[in-house]
Formats: C-alpha cells, structure tokens, sequence
C-alpha cells in the first residue's frame, strides 16, 4: 500500500539519497503493517464479511481478521504485482496460514487473477458464503452477539493463543497457556459457567467485562 | 481439563494465596498436556477412531494423534469457551495445523459449535468417514496392520521428522532429517526392502522390531 | 534418494566404520537435499507439472515448486517407507505445509498408498487438473507467461517473501519485509506499472530483466 | 517495576476477580517494558553514565542502553527478589546478554547484593569507569560527540543490526543484513566517507540527517 | 557419558544392526541429558561447590547449575574428546552461555586441557574461589540460607525466567514474564515485603513455601 | 566489504534502477558472507593467529574462527562506520557471541576506535598473547598438532555441536546432539580411545581419517 505514497519532493527540497528515502519508506511500511496487526492485537475476535470486491489493501485487512464470511458475489484479488511490487502489509504472511493450499496461494500472488467466493470457500479463506449482503449482515452479527455472551477470559484467552500457537511451535504454544491459565483458570467466569451449565440455564450466565 | 480438578481446600488448610494456588495449576495443566503430547511421542503412529460425540479433551487428544477418521454420526466440538475458559491442552496448539482453514477453527472455538462428520471431512480433520463403527474399526485395523507390515526403521523415523517438521523450518527440519538418515541409511531394513522389491514377492518383508 | 548409492566398498578396501560411513552419508544426503531446495531458491516461480507417476523423489521435487498442476491420470506416492527408509530430501519438511490436511498426509507417508489425481486436487496438493498432457502444458506455460510478462521486483520479490515467510512467524516476515521494501519501492517498475495502468494499456509495460 | 502500582480499588467499587486483575497487571507490566524497550528501538546509540546508586529499574534500564559508563563510587542492585518478585521490566532477559558470566548474574538476581564499581567494569557490566561524575559525563559526550559525527547510515544500521544479531542464530542475522545492505550500499555517506579518507581530511566529512 | 555403557550384546543374543543399536543408543543419551536437564528444571537455585578435579561429566554437571564456586585447588576438563566422542549431555551447549570467551570455550574442548581455579574464575566459569573446601563449603550455605530467606515466588520466578531468557529472544522473555507476573504480582509476598522494608526489620518476612 | 566493489556502470551502458542495482549487492554481499562462513563449516577447527593490524575484514574474518591468538603487537578495529556503512559480513552477528561484554562490543563498532592486544585479551577476543609472531605460530601449531592428534569423530563433532549450539536452544542443541551421537558412538574412535586410556599409552591412537 506503501506505493500510494511516493511522491516526489516538494519542488525547492534537495532529492534525498538512496538510504535516506529508505528509512523514510521502512517507517511507512512498518506504519502501515501496524495499522493491519492492530486486528490480531485487537483483544476481542474480528470477523471479516466482504460483499464485492476485495482487492490488495482488502486482502491484507482480511487475513488479519479471525474469521471471514463473503456474499457470492464477492471476489478475491491479490493486486500489488500488477502495481509493480511484492505485496508487503501481511498477505505474503498471513494468506498461506490462512489458506492450505501453497500451489493456489502462489498462483494467485504470482498472476493477480480474481478468486471468485465460491472457490474461496472451497479452499477455505472464507468459512461460509451468504446469497446477499443483508443475509450476510445478519449472519456475521449473530455470530458476534453468539460470541460477546460467552466468558471474555475464555473468548479473548483463546483469541490471544490462537494467534500465539500460528506463529510458535506447539511445544512453545503449550508452555504459554500453561503460563496463561495458571491465572485464568483462578477466574470467576468458570464457577459461572459451572453453574450454568449444571443448572441448564437457557440464557448464558452475565460475566464482567475484561 | 484442568478445571476439572479446581476445588475449595480440605476444611481447616488455609487458602492459598494466588501465586500458590497458580502453581498448583501450572503442575496441573503441564501434567495434562503431558498426557497429550505423549501420543505423538509414541514412537508409533497412532490412529484415532471416532464415533458419536468427540467433545474438549476429546478433541485435545485426537489433534495429537497421527491419523483420524470417524463415522458418519460423529461430531466435534471445542467446548471450553463455554466452561468459561482457553483451551489449555491442546487444542488452540494443534487444531490450526492439522486443519488449513484458519476462518473455521476461529468460529468453532469462539462459537463452540458442533461441527458433523461431513463438514470434518471435507475441511481435513478426518480423512475418512465410514458408515458406522464396525466398519470404521475394520477400516482403522487394516490401515494400522498394513503399516505394522512396513520397516519400523522407516516407519517410525517418518513419524519423528512429520512432527518435528511441524515445529521447525523446511531448513532445520532438513538438517536434522540428514543428521537422522546418515545413521538410519545404515540399517539392514533397506538391503531386505530392496532385496523384496526386486523379487517381486507378494509379502513385506519380516523386520525386526525396533 | 540417497539409498541409491548405497555401496559395498570396491574390493580391496578396508570397510568403513559406522561414523564413517555415517559422514558419508550425510553428505551424499545434503547433496541430494539442496538439489531440490535449488527449486525454491530459483528467483523465478517454478510451475511443476505432473503427468502419470509422481513418486519417491518425484513429489520430493513438486512439493519444493511453487505452483503444481496434473493432468486427470497423474496419481502421486510417497513411496520411501517401501523402500526401507524415511523420505530424507523434503517430502516430509514440505508436503504438510502444501496441503492443510495432517491427517490425510500422514496416512499418506504411512502407507505409501497412491493418490489419484481428483484427491489431489480436493485436498490442494495441485491447484488445477487438466485432461491431458498437451492441455496441461498449454495451459502451464499459459500462466508461465503471464507471470513473466509482469515485473520481476514484483513476482521474484512475492517469491522470496511467500518462502520466507513459510519458515518465520508473521512477525518476523513483515519485518523482513518492511526491510525489502524499503529499497524495492524505489524501483522504476512502480511508476511504469502505474502509467500502465493509469493509460488503460492492453498490454503490460516492458520491464528491464532483473 | 509494576508492583509499585498496586493498589486497593477505589472504595465502593467491587474488587475485581484474579483474571479481571490479571489483565489489568499484564497491560501495565507491557508498558513499562516498552518504556525502557523504546531506548533499544531509538535509532541513536544511548550511552548510560551511571554514578552512585543504580537499583531495580535502574538495572532494567541501563541494560538497554548500548553504552554503558560509570563512575568509581557507583553500585548495582538487582533489587527485586527483596520486593517479593521477579523483575519484570528486562533485567532477566538482558544482563545475561550484557555479561558474560552466568554465575554472578544468577547470584546477583538471587541475593539482591550490591556489586562495586570494580567488579561491574571487571565483569563487563560497564566499560569505562571514571573517577567522578564531572569526568564521566565529559568522557560520555565526547564518545557521543564523536559517534554523532560519523555517517548515520553507518551507525544508526549498525544498532539495527546489534540488536537483531543478539536475538537471532548467525544466519538470520547475516540474512537480514544483507537485505539491508543491498539498499544503504547504495547511499552517498560511502562516497563521501571515501573522498575523506582518501584525501586524508582531518575532519570527518559533513552527513546529512537520516 | 554414555559411552561408558556401551557394551557387547549378552552371548548368545544377535547383534542388532546400526539402526537398532541408534534407537537403544538415543534412548540413552536423552535419559542422560535429562539428569542434568533435571538441575535446571529445578525450582530453586542449585550452587555448585566444586573442589579438585571436575571432569567430563562433572562439567556437564556444573554448567546445568545456577551459580558455582571452586577452591583454589579445583581444575576443570572437558575431556570427552580424549574418549573419542563429542560431549553428548550439555557441555558443548550451555558452557559457551556460561562463560563469555569464545575462543578459550572452543580451546578447551578441542584441547582437553586442564583449566585451573584462578582461569575459571577470571573467565567466570565459578564467581568465587575458596581457599579451601571447608571455607566454601561455608561460603555456599551462607548463600544458600540468605536465598532461602526470600520470598520463593520471587527467586522461584526469577530462575524460570533467568532459564527461559537464555533460550529465547528479549522479546520472547518480556511476553513471557508479562504472562507469569500478571499473576503472580498478586501473591501476598508482595505485600509482606513491602511492610518489612517500611518497618525497616532486619530479619526477612516469613514466607509460606511454594 | 562489498563496498569495495561499489564502481559506476561501464560507459554506454545504462544506469540501472535502484532495484537491479539492489540484488546486484545482495548477490555480492551474500557472496562475501558464505566466504567467511566456510571457516565455520570447516569441519576441522580453525586457529586465527594476528599479529599487528586486524581490521575491517579481518575482524569479520577471525571472529568466525575457531580460536584466536594474537601477538602483544597486534590491534583490532571494526572499522566499517568509517567507510559509511554497517559491517555486512559478518562482525556485527559473531563479535558480540565472541566476547561477552556487550557495552565494549558496542562501544568498538560505534566508534571505529582500536583495541590493543591487551584489552582483547582481558575481554576475551582472543585466549592466549603471545611475545612475537615466530612464537605465537609456534604455540598456534602446537595445538593444532594436538588438536589433529585426536579422534576426528570428537574433535569435528564437537565442532558441529559448539557452531549448533550457539545458534539454538540448549533444549533443541540436545536434541540435534542426541541424533549425531547415536550413530557417532558407534565409531571404532571410542574402542581405541578406550584401550589407549587403559593401557596408558604415551601416544594418543591411531585414528582414520574422517
């Protein structure tokens, strides 16, 4: 995305040397990058629902978020090499985590082509595929509303591993939970749900925020 | 799982302070995922057969087996959210690499959905679906005795670098595949592969075991 | 592959002792290791294209391309526990990280059974099936042409990352990649790639070789 | 440093649950560990000059540093086991990487002691003592000034690279460089820096910012 | 070490082949290197007071220890290269963590030579030397007991982390620390020694044990 | 060093765009770095023995050896920042695993300043001083005889294991150890060393090359 922003030099200013628009382009990036992790750092679950075009920066954002719902209208487009460079705000990263299939992620990198949604659920970049943008809508915020009910310590606590195991190695990933439930586990949310559940309560228990 | 075992003190103990008592759980919950984590140390691979429920820890100790298969009435469900807690044994470490779809393991674990034996094998938790649990367990046998039938040399060595793979580079895991086979290279399981191979015989060869 | 050139000594020579041999080995292994690591070091993508038998070493080499199609009668086998030995120059490293279904992989290498093309194609392991030879080639060097009419800043700098980043955390990748772009955003392809596109030309600009 | 932070709630609010404090504790503990974390991502060289007491925090601190000076009437504490914790903010995982004699580290983290001047320079805490702070703070900007007039292309890549190499193997860190050289390679502070030496100028040549 | 166990196969047995005697033989140095593991899996702080000779796997040994003394009259040798193997059970990895010299770590080990008191303790292999075995014995538990006056969440914590730094990145060691301290700054030690400070007693709080 | 190669275009041929000229570097800097990089994948241990001026390159040369001697003659300089540019071949990744005293690490690269043999000694760049070159290449091959007296299954082994190990967790050095040594303690080395031990031989065994 970083392109949208080279520009030359206010007329008057001396052009600036290699390394020096280096630096300055490496703070850009490095702005922009942040501006996509902020989704995974984000401590409650983002979900993606894309109707129609979703293209380059759009790319980026959504392999950012944690879960991801289209319309079949939708389309997927991994631009930056029609535009002249490698793509570098988090799809190089994260689409080949998001997806298992190499050989399509490298084919749709490599040649810039439209995934239509249909082929996107197929191979998983898109977990459920929606007729309209209402149904679509309304399907991602009942997952939301299903989600916010639960235990946060539980909900942000698996958020936070999740992203943790993607990037560690299982044995790491386990000593980090055991780390984290220690405390967690100390909570008053499972007494709660405990309870709940013991009790067949229809609705879920009311937990603090966190 | 470890929620399990939370439980006031004996009458008349003090209560733990906080850092006590999360060490008490840290002891917990390394000891459980110990218990996991021993299904892929086995130096076997190990098959696992599901029907009717998997639920939680159930699904903790498939994700560490090598091999799952299941019948067409089985379900899946990461449960923990709704007991007010992260996974901790698992789960979060091990589901996102044995599926490639990182929108649907997301929703099942936020949402604890179920999820049915189709929609499991088509996303890759299981490789196969029978349609009921005899034939899944004749199914699982034949496949457990055709490899039984194979050098454990190459068998078990498969087994070590699959997993070890998983938590390293293509880099390391080559390297430390190359330390392993200039030794393995060396057994006499190659000479009687090949000797079988060449005399077109109908039976593997017998191997010793390991 | 390295089981091949396993020899007695020429007649006269003393017999090696085992870490000796070992040495050997290891270097034959090694060898044999950065043939096929040679792939995804090449700058440019590789497209593998399968037709009839891919086995033993033959999925060693699809699995370090970077895009793989077959045409309908390819079926592909890890064949190496048959031979007595685990696979040792990248199947093992590779295969799990191209398909995201650990389950089907590790049954694969367990077994050694054949995979037809349609499974293939279901679980990702080629991203394209196509009825014969002469329509895969036609359709391969279809999509080899196009990629190559594109920059080469772009499409080798999308290789190294989509490498790169298979083997370090997202975190590591994007600081890899903020560091590349620093300097490649400083390319002339960026501007041509934007007068192109701002001109509405049919035909992609003419980049310099790279 | 964060146990100084902890306090009773307001009085007529609940008291919130471990895992509710937990969060509270962690976000705390994460920013001050970017607080002194911020003097390794300064661009610039710091130069710690340290004269009498350096406790706790001040450890935590100056082990960020790059530079590390002291006067002769200067000690160190690592103060935080005497405070009923483990230090939180760096000292654990820097010192060992400042000195290089795990023993004494150890024993200085576990019995609080003080440590001298002397043996702080012996050991290689600090690299210069001086006998007052009149002299320390002369000889710290005169190493400052002299730095400050060299190339910042050159120094300020040399502390990227410092710290990238001190938490990653060789390879990685050559890898990185030579990513990072491939574009400051290109800047005009090697030209001039030549013309300099070649002409013998006794001045070093003038750099614009970075 | 485990050399010393190799041995011919009981009369009458076969002789296993090279891949059959790896696998015994692996089995073996893991168990070994899992007794030394087993020192710094220790939750407290284990001193190592050596005198005389400490050789082979008395290094192995002493470099799995937090903190060592010696006597004037204690030599160390890395000997296992006069045995004709590689030390196999964690001289070769933590030694060089151990000391910051690494030439003479390298010089050792491929030499075999002695090195005495007073070079280990100018290279900080031990942080101490003792006249005589008595006097360090004396100076070891007076260590030891002032260790054990402290809060044990606070030197428990700290050696995990101490153990945990050497093997990671400062950026790993800070996420892991804000993991464990968010708990554990809510023990009641926190409090106790902060009220012994204010009172300015002279003899520590009394700890419950961990 | 690569900036040593940094020349304008022949004349008539076009200037290239900062992004050809870009991996024109990285191929070269790459280039120098493997250069140095074979002394540490030498399998037999390299002895660096400096007399006099040790600069630039030189540095970048030694710390990648084995063991360093210098004569009391000799001075090192990390001389890059007066060139413009951050040393790219290698000082900057192993100087600061060489000598554990980060602050003088920083304070060499950072200044460009010389250290006298002295003070390499006392900080431990290199392990012994010798008077005068003819005696310090005397000692030098002294040990290099000493070294190549012994069992090269041990001394290249550990070699391997000392370069591993400085680049990975003492928990994955163990590992990779473990996998090397159970088929090294099948060498004919042990037996030999074994009898020549027991027999008090004078002279170390014969060994065969390795």
């Amino acid at each position: 995305m970083a392109e949208q922003f080279l520009a030359p030099p206010p007329s008057g200013e001396e052009e600036l040397d290699v390394a020096r628009k280096a630096r300055n382009m490496h703070a850009l990036i490095t702005k922009f990058q942040h501006t996509f992790t902020a989704i995974e750092k984000c401590s409650k679950p983002v979900i993606a629902a894309v109707h129609n075009a979703c293209i380059g920066g759009g790319v980026d954002m959504i392999t950012a978020c944690d879960i991801r719902y289209c319309t079949t209208d939708a389309y997927f487009q991994v631009k930056e090499v029609d535009l002249g460079l490698a793509a570098d705000v988090g799809t190089l990263q994260r689409l080949p985590r998001v997806i298992g299939n190499a050989s399509l992620v490298n084919e749709l990198v490599f040649t810039a082509r439209k995934m239509e949604a249909a082929e996107a659920h197929q191979v998983g970049l898109v977990s459920r595929v929606y007729p309209d943008k209402a149904q679509m809508m309304a399907g991602a915020l009942a997952v939301a509303k299903q989600i916010a009910s639960k235990s946060p310590v539980a909900v942000q606590g698996s958020k936070v591993h999740l992203v943790y195991s993607r990037d560690h190695s299982v044995e790491e990933g386990l000593r980090y939970m055991a780390c984290w439930n220690m405390c967690m586990l100390q909570s008053e949310d499972l007494m709660k749900s405990a309870m709940s559940l013991m009790a067949k309560e229809k609705e879920p228990p009311k937990f603090s925020n966190l």
